[in-house]
């Protein structure tokens, strides 16, 4: 346990705690738990008679779960961020999920998963406005030899106009997730549809693929646990990836997984009307990718995931004459080391470059930062 | 535990066990377990240190898990029935997911499953043939005031027809299950491509919605985990539904979702090319419905959910001048009650009727019965 950890539950075991819980929108249909109340502390119950210890594991620490009258364990955490968390409840030692949340794919497991409200919670809720598709496909990889799996999100408009055709994002989820991230717990197509819905962005498709380049064997065909390739290395500490990751996911992506969507949908095959875009290992990615083939990808947004130098602009081959969007986002909390990303889109905006920035308030390296870095990129794309 | 699960465990703690497991394609990217043998036992293994007892939940039976020299608790089940079993772990007294499987909603809870290898499985793996698309949707349910979710499935070849329409097959999950039950542990677009790409029936729209009525609130955007209504009752032993559920799922059938797909599909929008089916409570959902309008759906499938008798069509209002198919399936092992649905399609047929009969060797109230129902049945339809 850090020393955060540990004051964090020294802190929350003398708390007095607010009883306003409610269930939470993840709990399984007809479950009461998990529940969060107004403090934003997360409350889980679960039924383990013979066990010795339960306990939470959310947020970098674990909480001391106590058996109630009932018989169930119950217990709290302390007070989370706002937005989504991945959590697993210890049972005798072992790490499960709880059995009454629905599961996300994320650390490189299917993990309980929980939304703590956020004061702009608005932007990504289901509304009853036009809706978007998302699209499930599979698809022949000739670089890898294999099927592939991804999600396609297209504007509710896309079937209402068979000439017209779209811009395209390719858009990243990060180390030790997948796929499923983007559409399940980023909710790309409740804010993209809000966001239509209420006229602040262009219509456009977004695509969201496997990052993990290495695919160990075919997916497994199953919308809820579809294969995920090889588990990333985690992206803590400013971790490099091997050159032949980038390579080796940029061949895949330019050499089969783009042909696919520009056969099959009417896109506007061209860089102009082409963005790339990713989260934590996925920003990485749009960086390497994005200033190695400027000719495919005139849009780049990095989010929790580096930024990109006026030198490093300068020393790309064709990157100044096709660029026309570089957006660099990060939560608050990740900053603390002294990283001035306005300062560097600044020098980018001197250079000559279309540069934007967004901080998530009060945030770190979670979902909650890249929900709200969608929804600001999102509104800069395609104009 | 019941005799026949007692007198399993007994026969499993004294067998020898054939050491051929493999890892089986519903283990989570880089997990080693859970594992199947050529004997169709499953195998399992967990880290649980402090537990005091671990075991298996499968078949109707729990197995001892016990401590191997790793520390692991490892233990196997005895031989399955071919085909999808969910399954659980206990982790002392606690059921919960193997945090090692992917998880399939069943049972009124997301679950652990596992395919236990079949002799004619090639029907539904997935292969590099012309793949369809599943559309999950969101969309505005004003009989019941909320938005609801389901998912569609459209054969490779409606993109590259625009100017085509298609008919469309209304296909139901049984009670305790979901919308997701069929694109998921259904494999319904495996087989659905599988099929068209052999030629063996004419291609076809399915919405795979969510049969449980009483919807208790808006569902959570999210494909692996979204809201499922109330569970419903189950379904062993014959139990008989009330009238309002039926009735239910029937207003929000015909007012809501068919209106809905054929707005936004290329459908032909009339009975003859319109057919229903279901398993369980979705079987016995199709027979009540298909009674009552038969001028909405001309084609049915009941799958392990009961069947129709000569006596109920001819009472039926307009029944005989609008129906095209009946089929009625059950897995053999179903039919030991002395059911005998063969002479009941013969008086059909006696009777003007075009009956057909199904029956899966060797498998239970299982979803091996229903792939291979769903694979019979869709060469039947449409033609």
């Amino acid at each position: 346990m850090t020393i955060l950890a540990l004051a964090m539950a020294v802190f929350n075991a003398g708390a007095q705690v607010k009883e306003d819980f409610v269930t939470a929108p993840n709990a399984q249909t007809g479950k009461e738990y998990p529940k969060v109340n107004s403090e934003r502390r997360v409350r889980v119950r679960i039924n383990a008679p013979d066990a010795q210890s339960v306990k939470l594991d959310i947020g970098g620490a674990t909480y001391d779960l106590h058996r109630n009258a009932e018989g169930y364990w119950i217990g709290d955490s302390a007070p989370q961020d706002e937005g989504f968390h991945y959590y697993q409840i210890i049972i005798d030692g072992a790490y499960v999920p709880d059995p009454s949340s629905l599961y996300y794919y994320g650390v490189s497991r299917w993990s309980s998963g929980i939304d703590v409200p956020a004061h702009d919670q608005d932007f990504y809720q289901l509304k009853n406005v036009p809706q978007g598709d998302v699209r499930e496909l599979y698809y022949w990889s000739p670089t890898n030899n294999t099927m592939r799996h991804c999600y396609v999100y297209l504007p509710a408009e896309y079937d209402k106009n068979p000439n017209k055709r779209y811009p395209v994002l390719y858009l990243q989820h990060g180390g030790g997730e997948s796929e499923h991230g983007w559409p399940q717990q980023g909710k790309t197509a409740q804010i993209m549809d809000n966001l239509l819905a209420e006229g602040k962005c262009v219509p456009f498709i977004i695509v969201m693929d496997n990052g993990s380049w290495r695919i160990e064997r075919p997916q497994e065909p199953n919308p809820a646990g579809g294969r995920q390739a090889a588990p990333a290395q985690r992206q803590g500490g400013g971790m490099v990836l091997p050159s032949d990751w980038y390579q080796g996911f940029a061949n895949t992506l330019i050499q089969d997984i783009i042909p696919m969507i520009d056969a099959k949908f009417r896109t506007i095959p061209d860089n102009a009307h082409r963005a790339m875009a990713g989260l934590s290992m996925g920003g990485m990615e749009t960086k390497e990718i994005g200033l190695k083939y400027p000719e495919v990808f005139s849009s780049l947004g990095i989010f929790s995931g580096g930024e990109i130098t006026p030198e490093e602009a300068a020393a790309a081959k064709g990157f100044k004459q096709n660029n026309k969007l570089i957006f660099v986002s990060y939560g608050s909390r990740e900053l603390s080391g002294g990283r001035d990303i306005q300062a560097t889109a600044e020098s980018l905006k001197k250079a000559g470059y279309n540069a934007h920035t967004y901080v998530s308030p009060d945030t770190a390296h979670e979902w909650q930062s890249w929900r709200r870095a969608l929804y600001n990129f999102a509104q800069l794309l395609f104009r």
